[in-house]
């Protein structure tokens, strides 16, 4: 039995704290957020009890911490919490500056304990099953993948101010799913971004909502990526790998299969409408890996230096497109 | 909160225990098994009890029961816990005789209890939306409906043996998702059956393990059901309904969404491998309208009248195939 | 080079003729029609001649006739073109009754000259590379067929009242493929006829718009058939194979690869708007096997035995749906 | 009637005659071709006279020319046609040098002839279908466009050294889909090529094997172009264009529909295996496109002047591969 304390009772916090009372193998202990009542709402719907970061990480019985609160305080949370012995689950990303993400991996270096960070895609049945086909030889050596990654729609504007940008806010998951899939370490970044959604997210967002990429690898294994803040007919999550021996695809997932044939056309689901549809069973599943390397001490299977390396990449696609040049990359 | 006692502690009691425990809005109190010790096992798996039938049944605490022992019990202890007062979730089917059924329905309405019956395709999400567009008139009225229930391979020989046979046992999902299509009740069954998969099926399973029929209704809707025991490329679960204005389908559903495309062929996932996979939704679905439907006092969304109607399209299908002529039904 | 007299110039003559002239292996010699302007206009437009039967069964010079007359002239054409020594292609039926077919199948086994049945779907690409599959064992012996035949209209109603009926004008082609993919001769069919479309098909058409069927061989194979006259999203053409180890499918051919993804659904293409488009490329095909076998004096790949053993189907259907009881086959 | 000659009797040309030769508005009076038995050979077959060059330009009853032979010959056949006041029907690319392309336009103004040139794919029926869906405003203003354009296995590696290399070859038809698809004319390219398919590529065939491009319009429109010389899986030719109200895509199109369902997989078609099978309808279609605009004195669909900014695109694309930079364009 693993002993959990979340931190960060929002969203996303909620979506892990219930995906971990469902689990025989793993209990919730506490809830820690900046607002307390918000803490104690759920933790009391969930069977937790409310509390602070000092009773939280002082507590024996608490084995793990899962850190879903707001990016700014990812890394201090994750040093306390490997300070303090505690295994620790972390939402991407650990930081978006690389000195901060490079002092928590020195922490838990330090503390020898596991840490996970929450690159969730990696855990979609389909892109996993992609990849175990991949490194099962099916295509042969990778030569290119396309990744599209398209958000259904703006989100607030004030978030998007505070984000770091769409590279550290967004691409930040395709740059995982590409060191994922290309099987060495991209050594160079193209990108241009754009806004073409609404010329508010430039003004009052400080952000671009378009951009494509390109990355390349040492040995010239190449990655397109594709990205915009709104496409209108849903959560757009594919991805397409060539290899020397043939293609291997995951499109999208629809809530159901139904096709309807009309007099005009013929038509089926558009794909999930958001990331906590389409991406259920990844949340689901991540938690399960964690978990597994707590009970069985073994090292997380998304550590933090993952975080560090993607995070060098959007520095770069960042650099670039305020460059209008590519970006070498040294890890 | 309802308050659950589960009679039958096999592979689908299980499942229903599994969803029941994950709500916030039920609880289970018993598990109550033939064997003590396997209803002990999942009792306290999931914090339930171990009881008896008695026991269970004079506890004003449970309000409702949910039967998924083996078909022989199912009438008896629904007609039981009716005369308890108790809301009746029922695996499908009520009985393999007509005149159990009539008898249950009879105790049900004496003790104004809602009885549902799990016809749990009807919950199937994919299948659902095809239904409820069919309702909004999509495709106008309907003409014809067929449906696809193949099996991935053959269940043991000796299951065979008690089930039934195959329209009772099988078909029986294939009735009542085609009353349900079709608007109306078919008037008259033309069934054929067949051992194509394996010869014992005949010898030893005293079954056939393939079957086409063809439904009708009062104004001349038609309906084709096909049904085989071994469909070695996964469990094949297909709708498909014509009508004036167009046709609706709901497609297979598959793991992933992966797809390969090699020198040789290009290659995707088989449909799910088992029922508890493909409609895993529709099992949690079917509760959901169970306990909402004790909660707000109304009447179950399936009723045990249905599996009367479903169980008369089983006997004229059996009747048919064994006398080669189509039979008409009396509602 | 074969030599070809056209008999028919209307809708199906003009579309064979026109594959005719394209051919670097075959001539267009004379046109034949009840219209000898009509005759005189296709024998122009292609470099043919206009002229009667007489004088194109006397010319030494034609070696085979294409016969695409109106149903009731098509066995007494094949007749006299087999006494006059020419190959003949005759287009599907060879007549509606079978004594006419019996007569016509012993005057070409007397001439000693190939006679070629115009059951184009043979030819479709898809299915014939379905049938080839299912020849090399791909997914071992057949259990179960269906067939999907859905006119995308209502054609004109006269045309119905002299049409022989849907199952003699229509089911026709779906008892050929029936044959051809269950590799051995039903014994046995169940036929149900309504009208759904359209009242006026029965008053006016003296017809049925909707029928299912279903065939059963000796050895138990089955096969199921759907038809209507209207399936308002367009021409639907598909055939299903159950195996033993396997399915196989042809899908419907839509007219472009397109697909739209909007906010409210995805949309595709519906499928061919009629046969001239679904059915192209195997009107041209059968055209090749026939002048195949003209070259090498090797029988024809649909002799008109395949028209009788078909003709057989039809009545049988026919008898089934009139009197509501399965009807047995003596091939 | 629109009266043809013929230059150049290889694989391209011998397409196109037959194409015009199956045509009732279009004659083929003359092939000719610097191997005088292979344009007699070809001419023969299909009623035409072989001929040289000279004999042609000076002949009255020749309309048009259709410019097949290889690339270096096209501009000066083409101002040489221009000057004797043929219409001129040119394959792609006009020439490999942008000097070539202006003095040949020059010429065709000056001569007041149609000049077209054959970039076929803006006549394939589902490229053609996506953008008048594009053009009626179906998604709205287009923001990003994928291209994929893989060749499905490796040509001679002599033709790769004499070919131009990959942009001005094979990438050539991408930019003129990016063109006529963005509706702006492109203003930046950025480039990287690779050889990851055979070494031999580089060293026998002075050539890359694989790229990936980025294009932008002025006001932020993106493009993305992956090409490869091999995907095994077969000749892999897809769109797609998202817009602000929605996407587009023209997927793969494949030889037949059948789908086979194993105990393994689900399988269907690899897509056409060249680009003869897969475009078979679009260089049918460019033809009387071209035939039209002869006979309606109207402009060429395609005039030379696209030929040259599509080969600015090419030379930029080479640029900015060799200096690892973007380059921009002047048109």
């Amino acid at each position: 039995m693993v002993n959990f304390a979340l931190f960060g009772a929002g969203r996303i916090g909620r979506m892990h704290a219930e995906n971990l009372v469902r689990r025989s193998d793993a209990r919730l202990l506490y809830v820690v957020d900046t607002k307390p009542e918000a803490a104690r709402a759920l933790a009391e719907a969930l069977g937790a009890k409310q509390a602070d970061t000092e009773k939280v990480l002082s507590d024996p019985d608490v084995n793990a911490v899962l850190i879903a609160t707001s990016t700014g305080s990812h890394a201090d949370l994750s040093i306390a919490a490997a300070r303090a012995g505690k295994a620790i689950f972390c939402e991407k990303p650990v930081d978006l500056t690389l000195a901060k993400v490079e002092q928590c991996i020195a922490a838990v270096k330090k503390a020898k304990v596991p840490m996970f960070v929450g690159f969730n895609r990696r855990f979609d049945p389909s892109f996993r099953a992609l990849k175990k086909r991949l490194d099962a030889g099916e295509i042969g050596s990778v030569e290119q993948v396309i990744i599209t990654n398209r958000d259904p729609g703006l989100p607030d504007l004030r978030f998007l101010a505070s984000s770091g940008g769409l590279f550290l806010d967004f691409t930040i998951h395709d740059f995982d799913m590409a060191r994922w899939l290309l099987g060495e370490e991209p050594v160079e970044v193209f990108a241009w971004g754009a806004v073409l959604v609404d010329p508010r997210v430039r003004t009052e967002g400080k952000d671009i909502d378009t951009a494509m990429l390109l990355l390349r690898t040492v040995s010239g294994k190449m990655c397109h990526i594709n990205n915009t803040r709104r496409a209108v007919y849903g959560y757009d999550q594919r991805i397409e790998v060539l290899g020397a021996k043939g293609m291997l695809r995951a499109a999208n997932l629809t809530p159901t299969s139904v096709e309807s044939f009309g007099a005009q056309a013929a038509c089926g689901d558009n794909p999930w409408p958001n990331f906590q549809t389409r991406y259920a069973a990844a949340y689901a599943a991540e938690l399960t890996s964690f978990i597994h390397s707590v009970q069985t001490r073994k090292p997380a299977e998304i550590p933090p230096e993952d975080s560090r390396n993607v995070l060098l990449l959007c520095e770069a696609a960042l650099r670039s497109s305020q460059t209008g040049k590519p970006v070498k990359i040294k890890n």
